[in-house]
């Protein structure tokens, strides 16, 4: 299905502040990117780079008073997500070089704590995808999903001890379940189709099987309409803006995700 | 300057052939992209990625018949290139781990064939970008820009024995004596304001006093309007696209580059 | 100085285990190895990577029962290492792309937590390598320094929290705070000649005056003499080694640092 | 097999000269590095760094006069090197996307002209393992191989017009024969056990079923103890040294290669 997102963000600094952007999608294997708009208003110059996990940043210095980034998008995605009942547990030692850092341990996803919670839910199951899915459904059960509930990234420690969280809340705490299982894991930023309520959106990767499988423990079933604009081990690497310097007086976004076909 | 770049392929496959793009701009030091579109007609599944040079490049198999791609692009750049006269040298044992690799020989860079030419071109010129200057120079008087007059790149040695070519062909010479001298070049692939007639181009860039310069010895003064969409070794590294398997019957290619302020 | 690093550990685990280990260092602008040992007893297939920090990694699967790796390596390093008071602090927006991932948080260093400490060790310095500076300084006379008081690490804010730690431990607490000032930090683990008592160690670096810096929260003075064999964002990027599966029954770690010149 | 190698460079320069090495073996999946050693004498300040093949690279300045350069390993290699007749060719749209680079023409390997060629040496035999070992067998049988011809890289069009040359020219013209049909191929360049006259060695390989195999047109059957120093598109990318400035009064090199076990 092809899905036009758009993400409006407005600013008031009291100085010039430096800001990186992770706000462009970029196409892969799951999305293809068919339009795509980057406006800085005022404009101010810009600099694109790409991080070690391939995801494009843009880096500029906002200035003082109003400033607003609106970033739109034309993308291509598939209607499912991909399921794998059965999909064996890959041995670490067969695991790609690259994908060996999404089994340590991070900054809100510290998983050196949580080998014997998850080896608890997910007892009984086959190793691999079914494990995993015994953690989404653990997590859609167990912590209660509220959107809007926190401003600021909490770690999947206190995520387990206030049962509760938006939904990069829930993803870190599946991801530190998952490496805990020494099943690589990691965020994915984005947006999702018809989201309730509407706005930026988190969700999670496990690679089994020997390729990355989506999961989503705030939403049910299977359905698609994922654009990712961010991997990486947790929100610490793929935060839609950080900014350096005094907080902004104001800060506003506006999302919205439109089907086109 | 704001640009409006539209580059418009239409092939005619006998059969479906894979192909490999890159056709993307992305954002850089020099260059912004605050719009951009890439249309497949008809719509095929598409997977990017990112070459070990930074480029975006996109991967598709072609249908038979009928085949068009349309991209088009507003980007930001300068109204007037960098220039430097004086700027010195870089020993190589100062140069950026990432910049060796543009010292060494290439495919349509013979680099190791043109030191005494290059020595002689540069010959009393301060070492550095002055030299790459005074090879600019030389080549602007002394190989004719034909437009039009190669459909294959061919390599320094070979332009250099027809003291003629494209734009490409000029490019890989200056190259190929910059790299003579010991200074890392590159060539760049992309878009030029004005460009008569209007086409693709090709020029390079030059690394000396700590950064990359950008030379284009087909065109006179320092004029900017270049929108770049690849770097690379030479054209081997940097094609807008490769085909694979049987060549097309037909292939066009229309490129439109305008001013938006 | 030639030093002759050398590190034993020996490990009896239940089960065949898998295992990563970063042992093995290699040359930078600051070392030369000259000459490098890695023995397996027994002797198991092993398969080295590089990391994405450019570290190299070994992966192998130990056997059964008792099982040594021996390392050890002659490395030239410097007498001292550099400093360079008043080196000023580099913008954000002026910091090379790959530095940029130093500036968050990450598993161990909750940089986010410590803008306001930070600003307050820092105060009255110099923008950049005085604010470090007064930040490793500080950790010298507030922070006990004691070896062997952890096994596992503990983050920043459980550092500040105790008031006492392991090297790695203060280096944790000191990256935290240089990020939250806006200075890039990363952790460094390897050997030093002349720790007493001798082990592994690990201090940080920061990154100022356009080039990364060495500071040790646990010696005085500037003398050099450190072995570097990994880099990155704290402990959990830099283990020297990750076992997955049940915990050895026993490990042992023997370090001998000789100077050989 | 455990294999114990030695290279010794000498050289005579008139004046300091800066030299890229690339003599320092590294692990992969295939070989496993238990002890070595890189002796320069005189002593230089010298740096190491990786570079996007991920050979480890060693850059210095030899100064005036002699100089040598002694490496020393001790390699754990396989007995027998991997066939597979029969392995199917690798569609490009599924290649991985870091083997595509080795599919492009290159400084010796002009493959864009030798597809017809190819077409007629692979004729009849299965797409993939077969075409190449096709390839091998003809090389064998048709061009002559010479120990010693050559002192600086042909390509592989020269190579096929002179019908004969060294290990490396065999081996370009492998290569460009391979991407003539769309295999990925790229150099290698190292050691070989029981080679004769001893030398540093130049092989190929090729990437099909899933996965890059050894060919090695200068020797019959699949005997093993390869080891690897450095890998690339062509000689270009590798060479065990790269010298910039005047040439070398004197150059010698004495390779050995020994049986350990």
């Amino acid at each position: 299905m092809w899905l036009r997102t758009r993400c409006e963000l407005t600013f008031d600094f009291a100085v010039a502040t430096p800001l990186i952007l992770m706000l462009r999608p970029h196409g892969g294997a799951e999305q293809w990117v068919g339009r795509e708009e980057y406006r800085l208003e005022p404009y101010v110059h810009a600099c694109e780079f790409t991080d070690s996990y391939g995801n494009l940043c843009q880096r500029l210095t906002a200035p003082a008073d109003d400033f607003t980034i609106v970033t739109s998008a034309d993308v291509q995605v598939v209607e499912r997500v991909d399921t794998a009942p059965g999909a064996p547990f890959v041995d670490i030692e067969s695991l790609p070089d690259d994908v060996l850092i999404y089994l340590l341990p991070s900054r809100y996803c510290e998983s050196d704590r949580f080998g014997q919670m998850a080896a608890e839910i997910a007892a009984g199951h086959t190793l691999g995808y079914d494990q995993v899915a015994a953690i989404a459904a653990w997590l859609r059960h167990r912590i209660r999903y509220v959107p809007g509930s926190s401003d600021v990234p909490i770690s999947a420690v206190d995520v387990n001890l206030r049962q509760a969280g938006v939904c990069r809340d829930l993803s870190h705490l599946g991801i530190a379940l998952c490496r805990g299982l020494s099943i690589p894991a990691r965020l994915v930023v984005g947006y999702l189709h018809a989201l309730a309520p509407m706005d930026m959106h988190a969700w999670f990767e496990a690679y089994v099987g020997g390729r990355w499988y989506t999961f989503d423990a705030t939403q049910p079933g299977s359905a698609g309409g994922y654009v990712a604009i961010g991997y990486g081990r947790d929100a610490a690497d793929v935060a839609i803006f950080n900014q350096f310097g005094p907080p902004a007086n104001r800060t506003s976004q506006q999302v919205t995700v439109e089907r086109l076909d």
